[in-house]
């Protein structure tokens, strides 16, 4: 309830009107108070901290390895998507059509994506079960509109926390609770204890964020014992959970873990899907698995994701054509199975991530941690590790290292929701070859050694 | 503020917690009252019902012509795009990143969309000032965002109005005012009314919408008095205009009108654009011109639409690359001026039009209205006109004239915001070609006449 108005104070407004061409400048905080934010500034600073640091090396992002993306495939999976539909009889009119005009509210390549689900998560769902989206973040704005009406409802997200799940929440002005992750992730009593508290307040706890397989930002994984348990839980203490699954993919061979989806008898999950890492960034293109049945007034039983069509409507009409048909391309080039096609990528990673680790331990032996105070986590695979270092590390330290050595990364306090990690950093590791990490690790190293311990 | 569960009667939810292995079944009305409430299905019904009646002919939606969309189109405007750079000495590896990674959150072709406007709308801001949006529909939703903070800040809407106003609106939680509209557009006293009545219940009016050009749905146009009069009514009442232009190109020669933006010296407009029209919908691409300057905490200045950055991060993350380098290839090809590009195409606009409104004086003559009770406005331009009917018009009378007749249209009464438009019907000529226009109209003149007058 704001009672300001949009003018600033040198420029009089209503009821007398300023002078004819004067012009209106605007009060930052008579803007919604998010806009002030500087916590609302994250993702920007994720996206665009390596263009704005050309020369550093960066750990800032979990932008994916890009070594092998070549300009013309661009054209070939739209070609490819183009032949599977005419294989599958579609008229030459109607493929245009999907690919220019306006389409279905919740996508066209829900069947393309029900079949890698079964082939890759063993998830089986029908088509109809399924949206598109313009990436994770549309698909968790869109759950977030549908499960949340009022102030009294508040949405339990692990913390630290991938960014975005928090600006989603904010956009809609929608409460947050962080529970805590250990070195395990989430423990599922932990989740319990917050939603009983949420109650004990007045206020219902309506869902749980989390993301099981190798966490943004602190590359944790939930143990499959926690996940059952975690499903109890939300049964229980009657959560939907939005189980966020960028980075499944790239475990080690024979290490993937079922997803919460999979395992979810009572449904319980929400699966928010992402091709940001398994096709690339720029299609931003997402998706959202509720197969929940809806009982409307009318007495007809839909899916969840139809009866949030109004929603997905109302964000974005739909979303973009090629961007789909690219993945539909790419999901048809690789039979409907993305493991086999990432098992090179999960590899690359996984070097990664063992570059990253020896380098750390090169420089910063575990034995003189008395004198340099530097440790970090060893996560199994994803895109993240993090670094605890003896010093608060916030956004002018980054920034600071990025100019003056040449690397940057992201302070972990910008991932907390509660405050927290001020002495962390997240080294995202994905976009670097090892010869860059080893470098990256070097200059790190110097900042670390150069930045006095307080 | 909901105190009803999640969970439906028959699965007994928290403390106890169903028995394992219940399936979770959600009550509709338990969701938020806008996933329940039938006008917010009007956007999947205007996209969708082309595709759910594929028999019949279709003036339901206002998709553009696409008599000359050809797949390789695709592939050229990217090439193009990527040349484009090239010409300006981007590196290979750095267009190549933009395509496929992570891109700026408000857009890469702002300064493509800045020489546009300056060709096409003599509309002269910095790239800064420009976001790129997922369609007018992210636009439209973080101008609101960014604009309204609190249940006591009211949105005024022209009524009849675009559905995707109000579906942003509802999103967001922002109270809506309506003002009709007559037959030459909004009327500036009206909104100056409407201002000062919510302004007289305790609330702030703080932005105005409207389509000022070939509105959706009625077809009317604001005259160039209006436009002056509505600039200095924004002022005096202290009101942001968001003005929604997806129709101003589609004008006669010579009878194009300046936009508010382009009239505007005081700041008071915000400009949405789209690319639906004059590029493709698939693309989803659109734009927010906001070269307002707001002022920070910390005394710095920069537009609006950098400040609006952080919600455009946390609805989108950033928009589809390929849908920019496609727009953007189309503008490098077009010298930045979609005008002459698009003469031919508004040449055949203007032909559906007069088609359109000579059947329906051959079916329904002016002098026998008292028998017929058919009546229709002329619009000079864009995509839309408004049909009276003798008889209410819902959306189960569309069904069944698209069912059993072969022509499906928009009940009108779809765009009201506060009810009317009942006996009004809105036909959307935009993508059939005159022979099935006009058996589209003889069809629709068979379903008149076989409806009871009432």
């Amino acid at each position: 309830m704001s009672t300001t108005t949009l003018s600033a104070p040198d420029a009089p407004n209503a009821p007398d009107g300023p002078a004819d061409g004067d012009m209106l400048t605007l009060r930052q905080d008579a803007l919604h108070p998010a806009i002030a934010d500087p916590s609302m500034d994250s993702m920007r600073i994720l996206s665009e901290t390596a263009m704005k640091f050309p020369e550093a090396l960066s750990f800032s992002s979990g932008a994916p390895y890009d070594g092998n993306h070549d300009l013309a495939d661009l054209s070939f999976h739209i070609d490819r998507y183009v032949k599977h539909l005419q294989e599958r009889g579609v008229p030459q009119q109607r493929i245009t059509r999907l690919l220019f005009q306006y389409g279905p509210v919740n996508g066209f390549i829900q069947d393309d994506v029900a079949q890698m689900l079964r082939n890759d998560e063993d998830i089986d769902v029908p088509a109809e079960a399924i949206m598109i989206t313009h990436g994770f973040q549309e698909a968790a704005l869109v759950a977030l509109r549908g499960l949340f009406s009022g102030p009294d409802e508040v949405l339990l997200s692990v913390s630290p926390a991938y960014v975005g799940i928090r600006g989603a929440a904010r956009m809609l002005d929608i409460p947050l609770e962080a529970v805590d992750e250990g070195p395990q992730g989430l423990d599922p009593e932990a989740v319990a204890a917050a939603a009983r508290a949420v109650r004990a307040t007045g206020r219902r706890p309506a869902a749980l964020y989390l993301v099981p397989d190798f966490s943004n930002p602190s590359g944790t994984v939930l143990p499959l014992q926690a996940r059952r348990r975690l499903l109890e839980v939300a049964a229980e203490e009657d959560l939907i959970i939005l189980e966020d699954n960028p980075y499944g993919l790239f475990a080690p061979e024979g290490e993937a873990m079922p997803t919460l989806k999979s395992l979810d008898t009572a449904g319980r999950v929400i699966y928010l899907g992402s091709f940001a890492k398994s096709a690339f960034p720029g299609a931003r293109l997402g998706y959202l698995v509720a197969d929940q049945p809806v009982t409307g007034a009318d007495g007809a039983t839909r899916t969840l994701a139809q009866e949030l069509s109004r929603a997905k409507a109302m964000f974005s009409v739909g979303s973009s054509s090629l961007s789909q048909a690219v993945v539909g391309g790419i999901l048809a080039e690789n039979g409907h199975t993305l493991r086999p096609a990432t098992r090179e990528l999960a590899a690359v990673y996984l070097e990664r991530l063992q570059v990253t680790l020896d380098s750390l331990a090169e420089h910063f032996p575990p034995e003189d941690h008395a004198e340099h105070q530097v440790s970090w986590n060893t996560p199994r695979g994803g895109f993240f590790l993090t670094v605890e270092v003896g010093f608060e590390a916030g956004l002018g330290e980054m920034e600071r290292c990025a100019r003056d050595y040449g690397v940057s990364w992201a302070p972990m306090s910008m991932f907390h929701i509660d405050g927290g990690g001020e002495r962390q950093i997240r080294l995202g590791f994905s976009n670097l070859a090892p010869e860059a990490i080893r470098e990256g690790i070097a200059r790190l190293a110097r900042f670390i050694n150069h930045t006095p311990r307080a």
